[in-house]
């Protein structure tokens, strides 16, 4: 019989694994084209509008395989509900059967795709990092953030969103976690004032364009994981001297780089992998003078690696006790 | 938080529900484009063997839309395991919340796998069913036979299968359900000796040939749902009258109709849908004179069906306690 893991229990989960480690240690096995993932399952829906994605795969040789299905329904925030729902289902790699469900609500995907921009601002940032830049108000412009913390020193913080009202809330509750944020008037503002930026908006039209860059600065792009969801101008990603997919195959389908090759700025074959990045370091940034892109669309494997994180750690847990 | 609902309260929930027609419905609703089914995600093994498959999908306008995980790994009954598995997952139209995780075990994809073929029989099959052929030994073999009860009035059964200790156990097992039962020593004898057949294996090599038929003859092929898995020679289907599919996007993926149209034998414009025989009759069997094959690879709208009335069933429940 299953586990039934509760999100209060994946929490206290969390607190005991190495997140980055394992988001680390997944990438570099995906790049090496050592991790089963099959094309993202999509279901759209119009009224009202949401979507829903499946991601699957395996390690082979590991002990399970993960299905995970998170959703999105933006007006749910208006009716009193989290926009973003899901879990994951763990099973054995050996004989099918379902070892865990983890009712985690969509925390894991928002954990693990924090946990993916920090990984990208470690290796990716120049250094020292004197301003972070947020794009968005909502729950990955707060863990993108909250999850710099290992990786910079860095507290000082410019925010631009839609909405003002979520923008202030946002000032407050970023303070309260130890940052200094100011909020700035308009995206390009915070490209040209900051040296790490994240964009964490569900925005379908370009936020930045090449016009707002400036040496030095990296962006990591995570809000757009679908094809017509777009933060980036094309020309953003055809001025940069790195761009890094956390996925090829994904991000020429959906995503920020999906945009650039289509509109013919850039090339597909330029872009590297962040588990290529990882294994390498050569192969990312060279100099304190380059601008880098980073495009999270979010890998199966992320979830993979975090799903079987709290599974083993509940499950250990559980035989300790 | 969502409902979790185990198997005996599934099975229990089953007891209430015509399958049939909610099978029946749900097949119309696709064959006349009113189902969003994405293709299906699939996982394979190799050591040792299994197969994963994700089916999803919704009725536009429903409450719900549906994610079902089932599992195939064939070595699990010699460890002692049953080798199909699974869960289906209901979740909000409306605002993507998981409602409800039924724990079937795999059990909801057997019914309404045997339901399918019990609609398939009671709408193609030339009547009156003189004996029934059953290939295979397994749970669908078993399945199959039971849920034709309601559709024909025939007991007699000619059941051939690989392993001779697994035949005489169904043997026994399906007299013991008011069948009569005797056993083939080939594949072909069924055929020949049968008018309404149910392939229900799951072989990598045809097990008939265009020679084992005669007219009258109505083959039900449901073991093969990958596209390596193969029941019926091409030549079954390149001499057929009539091939319905319950998909035909899915049965020129996998199945036995992509074999057919492979192996240039059978063109794919002229396989109906099982949803368009049932909306319009005259689509079906036109004489007691021919041969009528269908394939069914399992649709998602099946799992949408079931896995809804189920639910709703519970839900109901709960709500006049």
């Amino acid at each position: 019989m299953a586990v039934i893991i509760p999100l209060t229990e994946i929490r206290r989960a969390l607190e005991g694994i190495d997140v980055l480690q394992a988001m680390e240690q997944g990438f570099v096995a995906y790049s090496a084209g050592r991790v089963v993932v099959p094309p993202v399952g999509e279901l759209l829906f119009d009224d009202p509008a949401g979507d829903v994605h499946i991601k699957y795969g395996y390690i082979p040789g590991d002990e399970y395989f993960v299905i995970k299905v998170a959703s999105g329904f933006y007006d749910n925030p208006r009716r009193g509900l989290p926009a973003n729902s899901g879990l994951m289902l763990v099973f054995s790699q050996k004989t099918g059967e379902l070892a865990a469900i983890l009712l985690d609500e969509g925390h894991l995907t928002n954990v693990r795709t924090a946990a993916a921009g920090a990984v990208v601002a470690k290796h990716l940032a120049a250094r020292p990092v004197s301003r972070i830049g947020i794009l968005g108000a909502g729950v990955q412009a707060r863990m993108q953030l909250e999850f710099l913390k290992p990786v910079t020193d860095c507290r000082d913080v410019l925010v631009w969103g839609r909405r003002a009202d979520a923008v202030a809330t946002y000032r407050t509750d970023m303070e309260a976690h130890g940052f200094r944020v100011e909020i700035a008037a308009a995206p390009g503002h915070v490209a040209r004032a900051c040296d790490l930026v994240v964009t964490a908006t569900a925005s379908h039209a370009p936020l930045l364009t090449a016009a707002d860059l400036h040496p030095g600065l990296h962006v990591t792009a995570m809000g757009s994981d679908t094809a017509d969801k777009n933060e980036l101008a094309p020309d953003v990603l055809g001025r940069a001297d790195l761009v890094v997919a956390d996925s090829l195959a994904q991000c020429i389908e959906r995503g920020e780089i999906h945009h650039a090759v289509r509109a013919g700025v850039l090339e597909s074959q330029t872009v590297v992998e962040l588990g290529r990045v990882l294994a390498d370091p050569t192969r990312g940034r060279s100099s304190g003078h380059q601008i880098t892109v980073a495009d999270l669309t979010g890998v199966a494997v992320q979830d993979i690696q975090i799903a079987t994180a709290v599974y083993r750690r509940v499950r250990g847990g559980v035989d300790a006790d």
